[in-house]
């Protein structure tokens, strides 16, 4: 690898006096540290088995669970431990609790239909619900055959494109099929694989229309359902979710930070969001993420780096449901500056580069130190407004990145299947590399 | 795809004359009736969706089953009114019933584990059972752990190797975990992909010792208790098996034929099994390779094509767990002399050649008309013993044929992901035409 860095530091050399005076510079200067975070990086054992033993005491960590409680409590512990002042960021998080659920087609015959309750879902008011089906594979369609709708509960069959714009079925997809009379909604998983593979994830309710209990039906079943009713059958399904809303509860942000020598104010942010879904272990979403940030903070301290400005690590809560860690952290962080808000929310995977909001100067600083990515493959920089629980900085006008990576995110995603198995040690070694080279060259800007 | 088969033909004939007086000339004889199958295979817009439909209506055909004899007869009424003599063997199959079941994780903390019956356990008493676990990765490790079995339930977490080296875990564990007085067997899926995917399939108990309840876990699961094992955590596992085996159910092979015109007792025989484990829909497992046998058949009659030898299509029954309907066929065709024993049971995915029994003359007659596969880069012949419901004709001395193709059969073999949607028109069609042609060189022989 150092060959690697060497011919860096002369193609950075070279850019620097061949196409600008300043491109390559940025790169050049951190060169040594990089190479020494690197090995860092590359010589880390305990980064996997960290993550994997997170997980596996405290899966499930959903807002409000008393798993989420102790998984902080033993954070702040193991954090301490390694000689870190921990803080806390209270704040009160929504709490909604899936209850007893299930699924099961009626007819043409009986089967169990793998299914999962959106959080935030009202349930079944204490009793199955049987229901006659309507598939619809888009808003427009359920528009077209409104009328059908009554009665019955909507089936969103809709593919997978993008996450982005398939996910609004999920979200919003139950009050459209309740403006048409609908009794339930079931979407169609957001994922483009499955292997009976139901995923949940938040929706929510427009007010004005009622509110009718939404899940998460397989891929699988959906065009099974969808095949059915083009053949001109007429299926019949029973849904019980005992979903409830209970109070707010109490939640907590924790951050550990490497203080500014010069610049003590402004703040270099980096994290991941430690809540999951009630489902599967919350591996790629998000421990990899803040485990990495969490690894990518201890190298840089055990280098003996001294940055200018603080770089601080936070597990954010709430990310899932309700973004309560993230509003609240940039509302108990008012008096202080930050330059910079990085995420890592996409899954601990083969990282490519960075997405990021930044312009400019700023920008084309960024892109001269992504340069020092090159060794792992990850200088890509490409638009971006970064992860969710950075967003509430965003708003107040502080640039963001976010870690972007290549891998099968969305198989995974807010299912059962998102447990340490499927990320691997080198891809998240890697990855904290780029985060680590991020947050220290953006606090030495 | 003309252009191809004039290149093949040119490329038999250059075969032909500058290697053997024989090679190629199988392949260049057959080549304009190949060309005439090829455009009906791939014109054929029924295929995907006759299996589509055939696996809608009756998933889970498994022995014994309601759903395997209500399909049985719809086959037999698709088949009469495509014009077919049906007939049927019948034969008595294994019944047994996986009832409900379930298994949990009590300890360190409580959750659900995604799990399946192995077909042929025996149920849990009708109570509960709780026991700790001992987790071993293969019979010599549990030989070396013997003694902490005892009272336990032993869990084998082996990775998928081959499905041949890892299935004797499924098949042998439990017998193999109490002898050493453990109280039930939890194996690892035999799979090498798993999205929380349990793996059923048979097994077999050693009858000289106790039958304890089997079952398969997750890939995820094996892995996280062998994790939390190796950090010296207790975990404790409740399971509850209500399986039960019931009295030997009628059942029956279905067999449709084009009668040989000079030797009408020497028969080639193709098919799959039409019966399947009692989860997902069975569709590469095997209803594919039971339609694709179909279309075969019916693409040589729609050609009007007489074959020398009978060809005749076989759906075997109870290939899973029993194996009765191909013993029962090789018993009630003993009047016949079959030349060839030809199965598609590995999923009709993207096909590469068969698999072969046949030596000698056979077999280069074989690879010569393998030629005619090219088209589809299906024209390797490798070494093999067939497929499980021609193993009885093969026993005495049948040459046999397995399709062989390239997908990810083990990803969803035995698993509720085993769905339409896993199969692709094209492949299916390409598999068809493979079928049809090493049918009908076998007869014309």
């Amino acid at each position: 690898m150092k060959t690697l860095f060497r011919l860096l530091a002369l193609t950075a050399f070279a850019v620097l006096h061949c196409t600008s005076l300043s491109a390559g510079e940025v790169a050049q200067r951190h060169t040594p540290t990089a190479q020494k975070l690197k090995a860092l990086c590359d010589a880390d054992t305990t980064l996997w088995p960290l993550m994997a033993e997170f997980c596996d005491y405290f899966p499930r960590r959903l807002s409000g669970s008393t798993m989420l409680d102790e998984s902080l409590t033993w954070l702040e512990r193991r954090l301490t431990a390694e000689g870190w002042t921990v803080k806390s960021q209270p704040v009160m998080v929504p709490n909604w609790k899936r209850g007893q659920e299930s699924a099961r087609l009626l007819a043409p015959y009986h089967r169990n239909l793998p299914m999962l309750g959106l959080g935030g879902s009202v349930g079944t008011g204490g009793k199955p619900l049987r229901a006659d089906i309507l598939v619809v594979t888009s808003f427009d369609d359920l528009r077209k055959r409104g009328s059908q709708a009554k009665g019955r509960i909507v089936v969103w069959n809709v593919p997978f494109t993008t996450y982005g714009q398939t996910v609004a079925y999920r979200y919003n997809g139950a009050s459209e099929a309740a403006r048409y009379g609908a009794v339930a909604s079931l979407v169609r998983s957001v994922g483009p694989f499955s292997m009976q593979t139901p995923h949940t994830g938040g929706m929510a309710y427009n007010d004005s229309l009622p509110k009718i209990p939404a899940a998460a039906i397989t891929m699988e079943d959906a065009l099974f359902f969808q095949r059915m009713q083009d053949r001109g059958e007429q299926l019949s399904v029973e849904l019980v979710m005992n979903a409830t809303w209970e109070q707010d509860a109490p939640s907590r942000n924790i951050i550990v930070e490497i203080p500014g020598t010069e610049l003590p104010n402004e703040v270099v942010v980096m994290g991941g969001h430690i809540d999951s879904w009630d489902v599967g272990f919350g591996a790629m979403d998000d421990a990899g993420g803040c485990i990495v940030a969490w690894r990518a903070l201890r190298h840089i301290r055990d280098l003996g780096l001294k940055p200018k400005r603080t770089i601080r690590m936070c597990f954010w809560t709430n990310e899932e449901n309700g973004l309560r860690g993230g509003v609240g952290y940039a509302r108990q962080t008012e008096q202080e500056r930050h330059v910079m808000g990085i995420e890592s929310d996409g899954g601990v995977f083969k990282p490519t580069g960075f997405s990021t909001s930044a312009k400019g100067p700023l920008r084309t600083y960024l892109e001269d130190a992504a340069l020092l990515l090159a060794p792992i493959g990850a200088s890509t920089l490409t638009d971006g407004e970064g992860g969710a629980d950075t967003s509430p900085l965003h708003e107040k006008g502080v640039p963001v990145m976010e870690l972007v990576t290549d891998g099968p995110y969305f198989w995974y995603h807010h299912t059962d299947a998102d447990s340490p198995d499927k990320l691997d040690p080198k891809q998240m070694a890697d990855c904290t590399y780029a985060m680590a080279i991020m947050a220290w060259v953006c606090a030495q800007q």
